[in-house]
């Protein structure tokens, strides 16, 4: 997906938002503020959102010197979402339907992303989860999702932020463990999850974790390592959370699946549905990219 | 008023809403865009929002080669508050406290600001008409105002928009009309009403009208003709509509009454009140400068 000119002021206040998270010194604030705009003033907007992003949280690193900024963040969702954990595994369990309840708990877990707001609340996350039991799911979308599942022989997670991945775990647990590989960033950005948060929350115990080489919220193919890409070229199905793997993959042509909760106006007008959707969506050569 | 960070991020999406409204063709607006990131990365944060709004704004108008981009939306907003004056009128005369009921309608009238948002409709204005009745309004400051109007001997009404001057004009006409002298922008500038609006909507006919002699939306002395300047020192209580006078006046030490709706967060913050607000307040060398 490109960058749409809403994506700019959206984006220059996700900056602001993120630097103070980072910082409470506001020249530190000003700079990383006026190093986005001129990011923006001079960015491709072909490239897609998170391109804009990976920039400016390398820039907000190195100018602070920290380079884990959302670190605390991170590990507060991860306790978070673990103390939840006993009670959603017994949730998915008791369900007459085991595999949809698991889907739409992986989708709820979408609600910890601080890319688009940095207002998340452990609270929304309970609503979140009460909300996905009830909400509208593409239920011939999932159908498909199961038998994609079932037939392939590789099957790729990319997964989003720390907290959410304990509901991945939720997820990954009822998928055929040996195929299934789980991907986690390459180093810190935003609070995406990276390998650190998939032994935490036990991820690495379930099923085989690699981190695709990059910082890049989102996956971008061409900052991955060369490792990564060649799995991501053998998978014959790709699971894709989130808002910024949407937004860097729609157009690949792979088998692929988007799990995401629609946050921003721009994804759910490209995806042709309402902000605060839970998506379950298939995606081949680009076929469910609607917004021109 | 200086800039905030959180009016950048809001400064960009203004742009994006001025761009579109003065061209549809993408090229432009991407231009326009550019060149707004560009200025906000070098601005110069002492200076009021209206500063950089005001450059923006020229370079809308250099780039199209559209003297007035908002011509239109100030003649349909002219043309609706025309439509609602005589009725207001009557409303004012059989008013238990029509001078009270004029300065609400007046506050009422400045909902019609396409500089915070673009999405204003003629039914938002009878929705604030409605309001503006029930809604709370400082009477201590009014009473203050009703003194400072009757002791003073010279009074000068800032403007903001057009539309909304027809809502100025009905307050206008409780105020001792020999005394008052009512400012319009010196040239066009998102809708703030010029002197073309004045003519059109009869404030002409009521009291003198002048213009400022600057393109800023809002009264930034430096940008003002001066002839204007000298008439604003004279003066012994200034009437100042809207965000942009505010924004550009607060700190300036003059007997000044602000009236206004509050309608984003930093002016909300800065008045200590909630975005909708009704504003009368009065300022005396910018002591309700509240926040630092």
């Amino acid at each position: 997906m490109k960058t749409y000119f809403d994506c700019i002021p959206c984006f220059i206040r996700q900056v602001l938002d993120a630097a103070r998270i980072t910082s409470d010194d506001k020249q530190v604030q000003l700079r990383v503020l006026r190093q986005a705009l001129r990011l923006a003033s001079e960015a491709d907007l072909m490239q897609s959102p998170p391109a804009m992003a990976q920039q400016i949280h390398r820039y907000i690193r190195e100018l602070t010197g920290n380079p884990d900024p959302y670190v605390g963040i991170k590990d507060r969702f991860n306790k978070a979402a673990m103390q939840m954990y006993p009670d959603l595994r017994v949730l998915i369990e008791r369900s007459p339907e085991p595999f949809e309840t698991a889907v739409r708990l992986a989708i709820a877990g979408n609600i910890i992303d601080f890319g688009v707001s940095c207002d998340v609340e452990e609270s929304h996350v309970q609503t979140a989860v009460t909300e996905s039991l009830e909400g509208s799911l593409d239920l011939g979308a999932l159908a498909q999702f199961k038998e994609a599942v079932s037939r392939s022989k590789e099957i790729l997670y990319l997964g989003d932020n720390a907290g959410e991945i304990v509901f991945d775990r939720l997820l990954v647990e009822w998928l055929p463990s040996s195929k299934v590989t789980f991907v986690v960033k390459g180093g810190p950005v935003l609070n995406d999850a990276t390998m650190e948060d998939a032994v935490i929350t036990g991820m690495t115990d379930v099923v085989e974790v690699i981190d695709n080489g990059s910082d890049a919220p989102g996956t971008i193919l061409d900052s991955c390592s060369q490792e990564f890409r060649g799995r991501f070229d053998r998978a014959e199905l790709i699971i894709a959370k989130g808002q910024g793997n949407y937004e860097t993959l729609n157009d690949i042509g792979k088998d692929m699946f988007f799990m995401l909760r629609a946050k921003c106006s721009v994804v759910a007008e490209h995806l042709d549905c309402r902000i605060g959707d839970m998506v379950l969506a298939r995606n081949r050569a680009g076929t469910i990219s609607k917004k021109s």
